[in-house]
């Protein structure tokens, strides 16, 4: 694949790993889009692109454009692209391709399933990159870009990719608030936080060679009634930490019951 | 510290990785105590012990008892022990240092906070081992012998263990719930669950540097209520999971708000 321009719509954490990930492969951002002048400024900057909060003034020039914006705001960026022949994706898990004007000559996803902070390192090589698109010429093309920056590529429909990005809510965003669960409980205990970070790594480490239904344990999965009291009496001056507790305890015991 | 005797009671999966790191250090495994004489036999053949599944055969000339059996049997367990003066730990997070007969000379409670499963090797130095005695002598010797076997030992009384142990639930049980569920709903696509490990990994790795706090994104996060809304619908044939992902969802909303 030649060296690619591109622009960059979107400088948020996404925006930033994916940029970094893509000029390490010698292509090169020429422009970095953010309604926020200073955050497109500050992306331009470290990948040498230039920097703009004006949608009217894209560069036309580039082989592909990139929309990493949050999936509330890609449809008005998309409806604000004034060109309809040029190579377009986003790149959102929610987001169906549909949301692209159909005039538009090649249009797809390009989804990097995966947890981005700035202030963290991410190994993109590992970071499974979800392709879609409205042609096979385009959908190659888009898979060939994938497979420079990741060792896990993966032709994901917008159907499939919904309930993928459901699953990475519960994997992800809903196991993030357990944890702050976690460290909710033990802060009145003057324990460092620290005792659990083995736990946690365990249990995400485990499922790699465990299926999570045979890696299950623990009082729900016994259903030793005299712990889960003992746990509801201690979760009793924080009621929504009790009923998010009865719910997946309930649960884990109907699953293991039935399956 | 001296090479040991130690009488093993349980055959589980903490007696059998807590055997295996006591001998690593030379300590001694005499015998292996299980109501199922194969448990007992399998766990004890690993380790050169002998087996028995009756109590009142339990060898007397042991430097140290552990009860590692489940939460719930403890205390039957304590009250078939008929010696008084032999030092005697549980291993468990949840049950009181009060479940010991008060008259026993030596009792206290040696709690690894992990999640063991016989077919996965543990690293026991990194595992937090939890200790609590009814006297300063026997909590040294206790914490002495965490401190062969793990780099991570702790004193943590009764009050502190039961609000860790109820946080490990959240951290370990329910957060595997979660793989569980979000496996369940990648079922229906045809696309492998391994597609998330990496997003598993990485949620429990940020954690190692980002407060779960700084770590959360996600729609419940951004307020994002047209994705909120779509993935309701998509639950709409697993109420449980709906009611699952509703009450994370206002959680994750409301802590972070008021936070």
């Amino acid at each position: 694949m030649n060296k690619l321009k591109i622009v960059m719509i979107g400088a948020g954490n996404l925006a930033f790993h994916l940029s970094k990930a893509l000029t390490e492969e010698n292509h090169e951002i020429l422009q970095v889009y953010s309604r926020t002048i200073s955050s497109a400024q500050i992306l331009a900057a470290q990948i040498g692109a230039k920097a703009t909060s004006n949608i009217q003034l894209l560069d036309k020039s580039a082989d592909l454009y990139i929309i990493a914006v949050s999936d509330m705001v890609i449809a008005q960026i998309i409806e604000q692209l004034d060109f309809s022949n040029k190579k377009v994706a986003h790149t959102a898990g929610s987001v169906s391709i549909q949301v692209f004007n159909p005039e538009f000559k090649n249009f797809g996803v390009f989804y990097p399933l995966q947890t981005f902070s700035k202030s963290r390192n991410v190994n993109f090589k590992e970071v499974p990159v979800c392709i879609e698109a409205n042609n096979e010429q385009f959908e190659l093309f888009l898979f060939d870009l994938a497979k420079q920056i990741s060792d896990s590529v993966w032709r994901i429909n917008s159907d499939q990719r919904k309930k993928l990005h459901l699953s990475a809510v519960f994997a992800n965003n809903f196991v993030n608030h357990l944890y702050f669960v976690a460290k909710d409980i033990i802060s009145s205990t003057n324990i460092d936080f620290k005792i659990l970070h083995p736990l946690i790594l365990e249990t995400a480490h485990k499922l790699l060679e465990l299926d999570p239904k045979s890696a299950q344990t623990g009082p729900a999965l016994r259903n030793d009634s005299e712990s889960l009291k003992k746990h509801l009496e201690l979760l009793s001056s924080t009621p929504e930490y009790q009923a998010i507790y009865k719910m997946i305890t309930d649960d884990i015991y109907l699953k293991h019951k039935r399956l």
